[in-house]
């Protein structure tokens, strides 16, 4: 197809689309002239899913592309491509040291889980501020929500078992951008019907 | 303390204050003089909840404006309180339709949730983001994640339980806010030690 039905099918304007392939955001089209190029539905799929990443992620433009560009490298073990992905992805209070009670609460648990991992700092991070917006999280409630997030994590690690490396490292990255709007708008819902039970 | 003070121990700017004072977020001083007030604590408590909103819950200005409007607002019945946070809390979505797909899972999971909330519509933009992005969430992954937030849920109902209508709306928003940040850094963590165990 050529870009202005690249556009009218994806809904994104032509500019827009010109503007992903200089960034690299979006892959080249098959030459067709010096100045025309085809697309396919390879290309109508990776729009769809820089505007899914942008829109419902709430990324910015320069997060999906690092997204993007992890999706198109190469990798080959589970636990680079989940190091990759995870580092590909946004998250708060990445230059912090983690806190002593975030180790504590990892070994608690019994997780395996890299000193150096990113999210070990997010969560030292987004701990401390629950904690100066007046609503700090209790060591009990911080073990149930663990346990909690456990039983989602076993829903991700299951949903990419059998999948080659490079779709493995998309289900990943999307999944987890894409996955964590869906948690919440399932516990806003799941906390109105326990708020109705619990007191009418 | 003065508004020099304040910037200092609150870390944000006198000008930042001033501007957060002309648009309602932090309420205004004891009046000292024409031009002078003094700050409390209650003051910096403030300040420390629109930078927690804006820095970690990733909140626009707009959006953190009106979940302070949200808690300086009196409310008594705790199902109005917890329609008014969330309505309040910024959502992916909410000009859709609910889909089936979404009124059979609550369904099904016996969830007592009113027909115009909010969540419901959110749920369905959400997850028609994710099939758009070609990593659609299966039914029987959809029920387990649905489990899970439900005992994420109920830790949330039981912070609130016994507490104020005002500190419950606090706490309701606020929570649910900052906590979606906490969750997502535990998800992660606990992606990677399933996936350490899993593939190894």
């Amino acid at each position: 197809m050529q870009v202005s039905e690249l556009s009218a099918r994806s809904g994104v304007t032509v500019p827009t689309l010109k503007y992903y392939l200089r960034e690299g955001l979006l892959m080249p089209g098959e030459p067709t002239s010096a100045t025309r190029a085809t697309y396919g539905e390879d290309h109508l799929e990776r729009v769809r899913l820089i505007r899914a990443l942008i829109d419902v992620g709430r990324l910015s433009l320069a997060d999906a592309g690092r997204i993007i560009a992890a999706i198109d490298s190469d990798i080959e073990s589970v636990s680079d491509l989940l190091g990759t992905a995870h580092s590909a992805l946004p998250a708060p209070g990445l230059d912090e040291q983690e806190s002593p009670e975030v180790a504590a609460l990892v070994e608690e648990l019994g997780w395996c889980v890299d000193p150096g991992s990113p999210a070990r700092r997010s969560l030292t991070a987004t701990l401390a501020a629950t904690a100066r917006a007046g609503v700090p999280v209790t060591p009990e409630a911080l073990r149930r929500y663990a346990r909690a997030c456990e039983d989602v994590a076993a829903v991700d690690v299951d949903a990419v078992e059998g999948l080659s490396p490079s779709d493995m490292l998309m289900t990943v990255v999307v999944g987890t951008v894409m996955i964590d709007p869906v948690l919440s708008a399932l516990r806003r819902l799941a906390q109105e019907h326990l708020s109705v039970q619990r007191f009418g």
